[in-house]
């Protein structure tokens, strides 16, 4: 479960917007421990897009899943983890963290460091399928 | 972005718990028109997955997500739709019209008629990026 997060590359946040609809976008994230960090990186963005952070400072509720799909059904599976999102400032030595590990991960961040918001999931609830 | 929503073989699922949380999950589903078609099928189930069932009944809002990655981060997209879902009750002719449909789109189903219940979720917003 653990070696599944840790090693997919893309995920997909899931928050509540303050309407109380549900809010989802892919992401790419990192896991230490129990927490996952993920950026708001220099990829093109809409205007929309940052809904992600209005959301997390109007309710701190995240959940964050990673799958996998193939034609063969038996092999499919997904992990998913819940807890509460915090935005990380700049002056948040975390927050350095958090980006030195997205570029272990990721060749793009080497390059392109991420210079928008980071968001911290402490994670509270591990779930996985099957 | 019509044709990504189409062609896509798995979406995410999001929908809000009744205490406010994001709950999110991956599925199959057929896109017809603006009517997105999402079966509970025969897959081997926790009894929590059915919590996008529950969250249905007290919160119409869903949203579902497809996406694309591959690490030329060039080449990334997505494809969100937000509308009301609802839940088709086995006297609902809407109901075998969607089965036939994801029939037609997985051959799995076609073996193994899902025999759950059917979500509809009518489309009020697209969105894409880039």
């Amino acid at each position: 479960m653990r070696k599944r997060l840790h090693h997919a590359p893309v995920a997909r946040l899931a928050t509540v917007t303050p309407a109380g609809a549900p809010h989802i976008v892919p992401c790419c994230f990192v896991l230490e421990g129990d927490t996952v960090f993920s950026a708001v990186d220099a990829k093109p963005k809409s205007t929309l897009q940052l809904a992600r952070l209005d959301n997390i400072r109007a309710n701190v509720v995240a959940s964050l899943l990673v799958d996998h799909y193939e034609d063969d059904w038996n092999r499919l599976w997904w992990v998913r983890v819940d807890g509460l999102a915090r935005l990380l400032e700049p002056d948040d030595m975390t927050r350095d963290r958090a980006l030195a590990l997205l570029g272990e991960k990721y060749a793009q961040y080497r390059t392109m460091r991420p210079e928008g918001a980071v968001i911290a999931i402490e994670i509270s609830t591990w779930r996985a399928w099957p």
